[in-house]
């Protein structure tokens, strides 16, 4: 999809604070940018902003940075953020996963969501763009210390179905807190919506979601 | 659900031979009642037969026990069990599931099925009496030899989510093969169906399967 672009794009991104626009500069500084030594948590395809500009609100002692590759969809975005009330907590970037690597440091990120990702639905073909791929599996605790997590949530049976066995096939993860109806469940009180979930839930459509925990040495039991 | 008395039910038990009146009998003996050394594999709740009498004929190669608490089911079980072609590989018990270690000894078990078990849906009230709750894990990890499979079938969300949750926390299990419509997916081809199974398949519903292993020391890579 070509995304229109919007007139109001660049003074967002001239004004914005969050915006980071070079972010490999930051590799291996992202704590020193924020000024302290909260944990970082990332959001993988930000989308319009609404679940990570809310977190951002609810969780203070928390560091955020949406990562997105569509130039518009980030302006949109950047735009949403300004509700973001202390504006130190929340920067965003403008990246394709695949080039994570180049802007953070091992061990810099704690927390990955994915949230509503593109699923790939035919799988023979396009299994490997899926952002739970083992590939991406493995990309991702490049990121992490010793221990990190992924939060997923998503509307696509498929896409959940594949990320159910690619997590469990992976020695290096453990689910918990696996979800098949999201709105239906314990979690919902303290679940921020993004705007894809608030139209899918709209529409009674299920909601699918987990949480992985990484360990560099496979051990999640004591 | 009080279950009418079936006329032709006495006849049956008295003449169908693959029904096992006192199976405590062969705890330690069930090789040498098959009198070979191919796999066991039980049905914890066979209802009227379908499953394992089909199973049981197109897989020569393993022995077949079928567990069902209520006798006038297991009646109609045995009635079905007559197109059972080899009459060798398939016997019949009637127990609770509580109670299957006074009939199997450690080692028997090499694979068991649940198919479309009662969901028990009010977790807070009845969670413990769910076939996948921890503690029945560990009464099936007790059945087995230091290997072992458990293959699950439901129509139950509700069910098949508290099932991912209690396999993902338990040491000893992986699971693979995870499938939230098992009729729009791949292993579809080689599945048999329950009765159960071919009613809601014909309502659209879908199907969640699973297959958990067991291993002895928790080792699933090598």
């Amino acid at each position: 999809m070509r995304i229109r672009k919007k007139p109001w794009a660049d003074e967002e991104f001239n004004t914005n604070k969050r915006w980071i626009s070079a972010p490999e500069k930051n590799k291996g500084n992202w704590k020193s940018l924020f000024g302290n030594f909260n944990p970082i948590h990332i959001e993988i395809g930000c989308g319009k902003g609404r679940f990570i500009t809310n977190m951002s609100n609810i969780n203070k002692n928390v560091n955020y940075i949406a990562v997105e590759r569509q130039k518009m969809v980030l302006a949109s975005a950047l735009k949403k953020s300004r509700e973001n009330e202390t504006e130190d907590n929340l920067k965003f970037i403008m990246a394709d996963v695949k080039n994570l690597s180049d802007f953070f440091n091992k061990g810099e990120i704690d927390r990955i969501y994915i949230n509503f990702c593109d699923p790939w639905p035919n799988k023979n073909k396009w299994a490997k763009r899926r952002l739970t791929h083992k590939n991406f599996l493995n990309l991702y605790a490049g990121l992490f210390d010793d221990k990190g997590e992924i939060f997923l949530k998503t509307d696509n049976r498929i896409l959940f179905e594949f990320s159910l066995n690619e997590f469990e096939a992976h020695p290096l993860y453990k689910m918990r807190n696996i979800c098949l109806d999201l709105h239906n469940s314990s979690f919902e009180q303290s679940n921020v919506m993004t705007e894809y979930e608030v139209k899918f839930t709209q529409k009674k459509m299920p909601i699918f979601r987990l949480e992985a925990i990484y360990n560099k040495e496979g051990v999640f039991y004591n």
